[in-house]
């Protein structure tokens, strides 16, 4: 197996690239194994043509990069050491095109980083990196399942929490709590429980609102779980629920699963947005769907691609997004369904697999 | 009252800058008084000298700026446009000194900054935010008393939940369920609950050890509320403790007492490290009391100033910050005391009120 280390060597000569400097934690991590969380500390991944990699780490770190990193060059600075005398030592000569990831590094280390090199050309690697991420590893894939599982036995225990004058507040701690005790990370966004007329709000607040017979209760919920998120969305009924509420929840069902089926390799990523918006169009909602379907996820929660109806970008094997077409009517209520989806010989198979028929919940 | 605002524009003369653009979300909150996460969206606050200032937010935050922002000429910018452009329109023939937050400043946007606006020269203004952030506002410190009250009553209710098989993972579960519950924000870092042993580790993570009778038990722990941040250490005996452990915990306290009443207006901030670390060496632990006294604390959990030994900086009225000595032994266990100390008529007073007295607890 190529490794995302391996791949990025190997597009180095190609990309122009005579030196690469990484100092996002994520994408240290995503290269080397290594987590960690330095605050304003320097971590650094170098990676010169021609020399071994190095990783450029705080004393204290040094222990955990060694046990996890894959790059065996630990270079460590103390606190009342200049890591850009170190840059300095290793690049202060250099000359040529230094790949630098522009869309995370301040301008203040860039500036530090002249100061200490002032030979180089900066290039932006982020594009180089934005596509690696988007085509996952199978170790990826098995962290984003363990991820996704971990979410639905969440969601299971959250539920078993609804009780009569539960509110929305109430089950977002529970939520949290739970996630805690299964071992996440922490929630990969702020939990969302909305219920009655509140799940038409499809950016709303969990408040106070105690949770009532005929409503709509909408869980839009993730976790990080060793690096990666998770990301699920499911709405039930509490007891009866309105015809009109059957009647939007089950185009809601069927535009989540046209776009599913849309999610093929080749394909443009708008195609899955299309696929879902007809579906929920012809059952006369249209305008009730006012956002993009999904959005690329792995170590962040939104990341690339963006799958809105414009992106002719193309569906690849190995892409990990989300498909979660709603309809929120103001004053009635919103549905929204939302599934992680995998690319895999070819198609689209679904890394969560909580039920989505229309479940109805009993109080207590 | 001046507000941070006004001090802010009163000193772009005398900084000789000719505008300035804050982007940085916790900035513009500290400035305008709007909270907001823009993700990848652009937001700034524009000032040019003799102009109105312009806040530019996405125009689905548009109704919130509006609501909250003490500026009230509210920009809005929609996904389709360029913010850049906005920029452009107003700063495109601007020649002269541009004030910016480099350490916060992608060189990204920095770079789409440069091609909008070609003529500024650009300078740092992070120095006078953080010179400005350490003088907490009367208005801060409410938020800050507020934040350090809640905190205190997830601590009381997470003791509450200490049984016979309880871990410290437990603990932490419960303790960051309870902050949700009470209305933080969240935690202002990662919850750390240790017992027996793990308590000698200054940085431990808490695990899956029964807390035992005993025990030295720590809790270290924060909330964010209204936008500030709380941090308290209370360490505890579960049941009857060796004589060693106690001793340990009486020069921790010594300590922390003489570390608040070294707290004064005009002294330097590393004199409160010293008088702490002067009453630890003097009980014969001083190797094993191995960081700073302390570090501010506001709008983040770690700011300026950092109370080291060699911070020759002056402390100032309004001034808030943490003292907490502690003494770790391997093998055996640590303590430490942790309290928010507000400068206040050129005194230190404590934000944090929970009992500091040796108190033991018992399993249930």
């Amino acid at each position: 197996m190529s490794t995302p280390l391996h791949q990025l060597e190997s597009r180095m000569a190609g990309d122009g690239l005579d030196a690469l400097l990484v100092t996002d934690p994520k994408h240290v991590y995503y290269l080397t194994g290594f987590a960690s969380n330095p605050h304003e500390r320097f971590l650094g991944l170098l990676l010169i043509r021609g020399e071994e990699p190095a990783l450029i780490v705080p004393a204290l770190d040094a222990e955990a990069a060694h046990a996890a990193s894959s790059v065996g060059n630990i270079v460590t600075h103390a606190d009342t050491d200049d890591p850009y005398a170190l840059l300095a030592a290793r690049l202060g000569t250099f000359r040529g095109r230094l790949g630098i990831e522009k869309e995370q590094l301040t301008l203040a280390r860039y500036e530090r980083l002249q100061a200490a090199a002032p030979g180089f050309d900066a290039a932006d690697i982020g594009p180089a990196l934005r596509a690696m991420r988007a085509v996952k590893t199978p170790e990826e894939v098995s962290r984003m399942r363990r991820a996704a599982e971990l979410v639905e036995e969440v969601l299971r225990g959250g539920l078993a929490k609804l009780a009569p004058g539960t509110t929305e507040v109430d089950l977002v701690a529970e939520l949290e709590y739970l996630m805690k005790k299964l071992g996440a990370e922490g929630p990969s966004f702020d939990t969302m429980v909305l219920s009655g007329p509140n799940t038409a709000l499809p950016h709303g607040v969990p408040g106070s609102r105690v949770i009532q017979p005929g409503d709509l209760l909408m869980f839009d919920l993730g976790v990080f779980a060793e690096g990666y998120a998770s990301d699920i969305t499911r709405t039930f009924a509490v007891g009866e629920i309105d015809g009109k509420l059957r009647d939007i929840y089950g185009a809601v069902l069927a535009a989540n699963e046209a776009g599913i089926a849309a999610s093929l390799a080749g394909a443009a990523y708008g195609s899955v947005d299309r696929a879902a918006r007809q579906v929920i169009e012809e059952a006369g909602y249209g305008p009730y769907f006012m956002h993009r379907v999904g959005h690329g996820l792995g170590m962040d929660t939104h990341e690339y691609p963006s799958l809105h109806g414009m992106n002719e970008d193309r569906i690849g094997e190995g892409n990990v997004f989300t498909v979660e077409p709603g309809i929120y009517v103001p004053g009635i209520g919103g549905v929204r369904i939302e599934d992680e989806v995998f690319i895999e010989n070819g198609r689209g198979v679904t890394l969560t697999s909580f039920p989505k028929e229309l479940t109805a919940l009993t109080l207590g």
